[in-house]
C-alpha cells in the first residue's frame, strides 16, 4: 500500500522487484513444477510452467479459502492437468516459495551491504590518522581517529553480512511435508535439489525457527545500517559539520529554498525504524497450533516479505549515502583540539581491514 | 507489497480502497487546494483540483527529497502557478492528508464494527438463557449461558467503537504550521473549517500524540475483534462444535477434500496479529528531534496506513464471519452438563442490551 | 530484577515505592476485604486486613496454581475464616487491585507531569521574543522563537496528562463477576463504591480494553517526555550548546574528568525506549480465550507495573531535568542569526499559554 | 518488580538466581579485577575481589551519572586504591559483565532445554505407531502419529538448543576499548583468556550485532517452548483429552474445586508471550549514536536480563510439563478413526531420533 508514493523511499533497489505479486507467484508456480518433477512427472512441469495465471482472477477463491493458493491450484489444474499439487499442501508451496524468493533477494541485499563495507573500508584505510572528537552520550569524550569510526561501520557491516549469509545458506530450504506432514522424504530432497534449497529433514508446517532466524538478520542488517545513518544525521548537523551527503541533486525542500537535507542517511532510518516491530511479529507468529497454525504462515509471509523490501531499500540507500559522503576533516580537526592522542587506532584498523579483506568462505547458493 | 495475492486477506472491504496511491494523491491535492482557499486564491484552488499528476513520474523526485509532496507540489505549480503551496510546508499537507483519508476509512471501519456488535447483540438477546460451558485456561469451568458470552463480544465491540469514533472526531485535525511551526493560525482554522476537519491551535509537528490515539483505537478495536476470532475457532474445533462459520462457499482446502476451515475467523486472526508490533512503531516514532524528525513522520505515516487496512479487513471479515456464524444449541446444553447455574446472566445480558440500545452521542464528522 | 543497580534508573520517583510487593500484596488483600464488605460481612473483612502474609511463603503454591491468589486466600482463610473470597475468582482480585494501585500511582505520574507543563509553561511566557534556530531534518530551516519551542513541549504534556487523568477516571474500574463471570452485579456496585473504583456493568476478565487503554495513555505520555529529551540532549551538544543540564552535582563519568553529562534527559531516554513494546505486548494479550485466557492476565499484570514504573521514573526525571535546565540565549541568538522573522510565534504562545491555564475538569477519584 | 508475587511464574529455576542484583555486582567486580589482572596488577585484582561493596549505598551516585558503574569504581577506589578501572570505561565493564553472567546463564537455560528434547525424543520413540488426528487451522485434517509430533517439538528444540548454544559460543565477548573506544587490544585479550570469554577484535560499544544476536536466539527458544505448551493446552481441552498434566500436586483453582489447570503449560506461555516484544526492543536499541549511545546500552542491559529470566522460566516450567505429561493413547486413537494412514511417519521418526542422538560438535566455553 502506498506502493508508488512512498516505493521510492521504502522500497529502492533491485530487491522491491523481486517481491512484487509477479515475482511471487512466478516462484509458486515454479515450486509447484519442481514438485511435479520430483514425483516424476516432468511434461507435468512442463505444462505448469507454460500455464496462464492472471491475478486479478484469484481474489474471490483467495478469499474463501484464506490461501491464495487453492485458486492457484484449481488454474495450474485446469491448464495442466489434474496431477498438479497432488501429494502437496499449501504451505508446502508458500514456504519454499518464500525460501526461493528469498534466497535471490537476500543475495541482492548482500550485494549493497558489501558495497557499503567497502567504502567504509576505503574511508577507515584513508583516514587512519585524522582526528575527530570521539562522542559518548551526546557528549565530548576524547579524540579519536575518523577512520576507526569508519572501521567500525565496516566491522559491523562485515558482521551483518555473514550472518544474513548464513542464514541465506541454512535455513532457506523447502517445506514439503504434505497436507499433515508425514509425506515421504524423497520429495522434499528431490524439490530441494530442483530449486538449490537445502532439505530439512522434517516438514516444519509448524516449528518455525527458520523465519524468525532470517528475520533476526535482517534486523541486524538494519541495525547497522541504522546505526551509521544516525551518525551521519548527527556528523552532519550545521554546528558540527563534520560530514555531509555530497549527491547534488539531492535535499532539496518544499517550501525553503538554501535546505540540503540528508536525504539518503533520514531514508535509512525511515526504513530501519519500522523494522524492529516487524521481527516481533515474527517471533510472536511462532505460536502455531498442532500441525499448522490457525493463519500465521500467512502472517509471516506478509511480514518477512516487507523486511527484506525495508532491508534491502536501507541497504540501496546507505550505499549510494556512504559512496557519495564528503569529509571534512579540516573541521574533524578543529574540534579535535591539538595535539589528539588517537590511542591504538591505527593498529586496530589495519587489524580491522585485514580481517575485512579475509577470504570470506562464500557460501555457494 | 504483495497487495493482489494476499490481499483479499489482509485488505478486504472499502476501507482499503480508501488508502490507494491514488486516493493519498486525491487527498494531498484537495489539502493543497484548501489551503489556498484559505489564502483567498479560489481560481487557484481550482486550477489545483484540475491538474494531472501522473503517480508514476513522481518518483525520481520522491528519491531527491526523500518526501512525495515535492514533486506533487512542482507538478502542481507547473499546471496552476507558483503560488501553490507557498507558505506551507511538506508535513502541512501529509499530516492532513491522513487527517482526510481517515475521517473517511475510520467511518468505514465502524459501519462494520457496529454491524458486528449488532450481530452479537441479536445474539446476547436471542441465546440469553442457553446453557453453555464456561471455560477459563481452557478447561471446563462452571456453566454459564451462551447470550452472555456474546453480550461481552457486543459490549467490547461497542466499547471500541465508541474508542475509535472518539478519536476520529478529536484527533484528526488540520496541521497548518508552515516550514518552522509558527506561520498565522488563522490559515490553520480556515483550511480545518474548508475540510470538515478539526483545528489543533497549535502545529504539531513535532509532537505526536495524536497519531498513536488512532492507532491506539485501531489496536482497540482489533484486540476485541482478534478475541472474538480466537474463540470462534476454539468453539469449532470438531471435538467441541458449539458453533460453526457457516457461508456455505467457504472453508475449502488445497489438499484436503472434506475440510471446512473457519475461513473468516482465522483471517480476522491474520489481521489482528500484524496490528500489536506497528502500534509500537507508532509510539517509538514520536521520539522526534526538534521542529521536525528525520525521518519519522514517513515512518507514521505507512504504518497508520497499514493500521487502518488491517483493522478493515478484520472488520469485514468479522462481520460476515458473525453474520453466518451458526450456533448449536444442542452441543451446548450437552457439554454444559444437567441443571445448569446460569447465574445472573439473563440480568447481566439485558442490562447490556440496554446499554448498547442507548443513543450514542453521534460525533457529526 | 536488577532493581538496586539499575533502580535509580528505570524506577525513580514515588510511583516505584507504589509498585513493591508489598504494595501489591496489601492491594489484593484491600480487594478481599471490599469484597467482604459487599458482601455484608465486616468482621471478616476487619479480619482480613488483620491477618499477617508472608510473602515468601506464598512461591510454592503459586508455583502450583499458577497464580499468586491461591496462596494469599489460603492463608486469609487460615486466619480469617473460610467465608474469604467465597463467590469471587482470582482475575476478580487481581484486576480489582490493579485498578487500586493504578489510581495512586497514576496520580503521582500526573504530579510530575503536570509540574514539567508548568515549568515549560514558564519557559515559553520568559521566552517568547528569544530567537532560535529552527531545525528540521536535523538541519537548519528558519528562525523562530524558543518559547514556541517550549509552548509546545507544554501543549504536548497538558495533552498527555489530559489523556492519562482521562483514562484513570474512565478505565480503573472494579472486576468482579466469578467464577465464570456471571455473579450477581450489586456486588461489584458494592466493592466498587468501597474502593472508590468505577463500576464496569459486566465483568471483563476477557474483554481487555482498558489496560490497553491505560498502557496507550502510558505510552503518549513516555512519547512526550522523550520528545522532550531527545530535544534537550541535540540542543545540549557542545557545537550547539543552547541549553545544559542545571544541576552541578549531575553528569560525571567513570573515565573521563570535564564531562558533564546530560544525565536526567539521557535516563529519560533510558525509561521511554523500554515503553513501546511493552505497549504491543498489552495489545497482544487481548486475543484471550474464552471466559478467561490461558496465562493472560499474568502478562498484562507484569508489564502494566513495568509500564507505570518506567512512566513514572521518566515523569520524575523529566520534572528535574526541567527544573535545572540553563538556557544560553545568547548562544540562541547567535546561531538564529540577524533579523529572525519569529512569525506568528507570539500570538501562537499567548493562545497555548491560555489553554494551559484554563481550568480542566478536573476528575474526582 | 512483582519479584516476589510473580517470581514462581516469570523468574523460576536457577537462571533467575544467577541475575540477581547480588550476581550482577559480582560479575563487575570480576571484570574489574581481569582488568587489573591484564594490567599486570594482581594485588589490586585481589583487593578489589576482596572489597565489600554495600548495594543499597549505590544509589544516589548511580543517580548522579545515570550509570552504576560509576559508584561501583568509587567504592572500589576506596578500598583497593585509584588504579581500578584506570583505562576501562563503565560501558567496558558493564558489557563483558553481561556476557560473563550470561555465559553461566545460558548454560542453565540449555540444560533444561536439552532435558525437554530428551524427554520430547522418548516420546517420539515410544509412540511412533500411536495414530493421532493431525490438525491445522484447528481443524481435523488426517491422521497422522503422535510419535512425529514429538519428533517435531524435539527437532524445534535442538535446532533452538543449537542456536544458543551458537551465541553463547560466539557472542558473549569482552568488550574492553576504553573511554573511546582505541584502547591498546593487549588488554581485551587479556580479560578475555582471564574471564573465559571470546576476544572482539574491536570494541562494540556502539556496533550492537551481538546483544541482538543473542536476543534472539533467546526468542528462538521461546518461541519453540511456546508452540509446545500452545498444543499442550489444546490437546488438555477436555473434550480432546490427549494428554493431560501430570503432576498432581497441581492446578488447583481459587474458584473451582475440581478444576486441574494445566499449569506449566500456561505458564510457559505466560512467559513466552512476553518476549518477541522484548527482542525489538533490543533491535531498535543498535541505533545508537557515536561513539557510545545515550542511554541505550542500559535499555539492553535490562532487557537482556528480563529475557534470558523469561527463557530460563520457560524452559524449567516446559521441561517439568513434559516430564510429567500423560498421554491418552486410546483417546487418541479413538479420534483418529479406523485404519489410519501414517505415512512415513516411522521413517522421519527414526531419522530424526538419529539426528537427535548425533554428537554434537559442544562448545568448548
Amino acid at each position: 500500500v502506498i506502493d508508488i508514493l512512498l516505493g521510492p523511499l521504502f522500497g529502492r533497489g533491485a530487491v522491491a522487484e523481486m517481491l512484487t505479486d509477479e515475482s511471487w507467484l512466478r516462484a509458486l508456480v515454479q515450486v509447484e513444477a519442481a514438485h511435479a518433477r520430483a514425483r516424476g512427472l516432468r511434461a507435468l512441469a512442463d505444462a505448469i510452467l507454460a500455464a496462464e495465471i492472471d491475478l486479478d482472477q484469484l481474489g474471490p477463491d483467495t478469499a474463501r479459502t484464506a490461501s491464495p493458493l487453492v485458486p492457484i491450484v484449481r488454474t495450474l489444474r485446469e491448464q495442466a492437468g489434474p496431477d498438479v499439487h497432488v501429494g502437496a499442501t499449501s504451505q508446502d508451496i508458500v514456504d519454499t516459495a518464500v525460501a526461493l524468493v528469498l534466497t535471490r533477494a537476500l543475495q541482492c541485499v548482500l550485494i549493497d551491504a558489501r558495497a557499503c563495507a567497502d567504502v567504509a573500508a576505503g574511508l577507515a584505510g584513508e583516514h587512519r590518522d585524522a582526528p575527530i572528537m570521539g562522542r559518548t552520550l551526546l557528549q565530548h569524550a576524547l579524540p579519536t581517529s575518523f577512520g576507526l569510526r569508519a572501521a567500525r561501520w565496516m566491522s559491523g557491516l562485515d558482521d551483518a553480512c555473514d550472518w544474513l549469509d548464513q542464514v541465506r545458506s541454512t535455513d532457506l530450504v523447502v517445506d514439503m511435508g504434505g497436507p499433515i506432514g508425514h509425506a515421504e522424504p524423497e520429495i522434499a530432497t528431490a524439490v530441494a535439489a530442483d530449486l538449490g534449497l537445502g532439505d530439512p529433514g522434517l516438514a516444519w508446517h509448524g516449528i518455525r525457527l527458520r523465519p524468525v532466524r532470517v528475520a533476526s538478520a535482517l534486523g541486524g542488517m538494519c541495525g547497522i545500517l541504522g546505526k551509521i545513518a544516525r551518525d551521519v544525521t548527527l556528523l552532519a548537523q550545521q554546528e558540527i559539520a563534520e560530514v555531509a551527503e555530497g549527491d547534488p541533486a539531492r535535499g532539496g525542500s518544499s517550501s525553503i529554498a538554501q535546505k540540503n537535507n540528508p536525504v539518503a542517511s533520514i531514508t535509512v532510518l525511515m526504513c530501519t525504524r519500522r523494522v524492529p516491530a516487524l521481527i516481533s511479529t515474527m517471533f510472536a507468529a511462532m505460536e502455531q497450533e498442532h500441525e499448522r497454525g490457525a493463519g500465521s504462515w500467512q502472517v509471516e509471509w506478509a511480514t518477512i516479505t516487507e523486511l527484506v523490501r525495508l532491508t534491502g531499500s536501507a541497504a540501496a540507500w546507505a550505499r549510494d549515502m556512504l559512496e557519495h559522503l564528503k569529509v571534512n576533516l579540516a573541521r574533524m580537526a578543529e574540534l579535535a583540539g591539538t595535539d589528539p592522542d588517537l590511542g591504538s587506532s591505527a593498529t586496530l584498523i589495519e587489524r580491522a581491514l585485514a580481517a575485512h579483506s579475509a577470504p570470506r568462505s562464500l557460501t555457494p547458493r
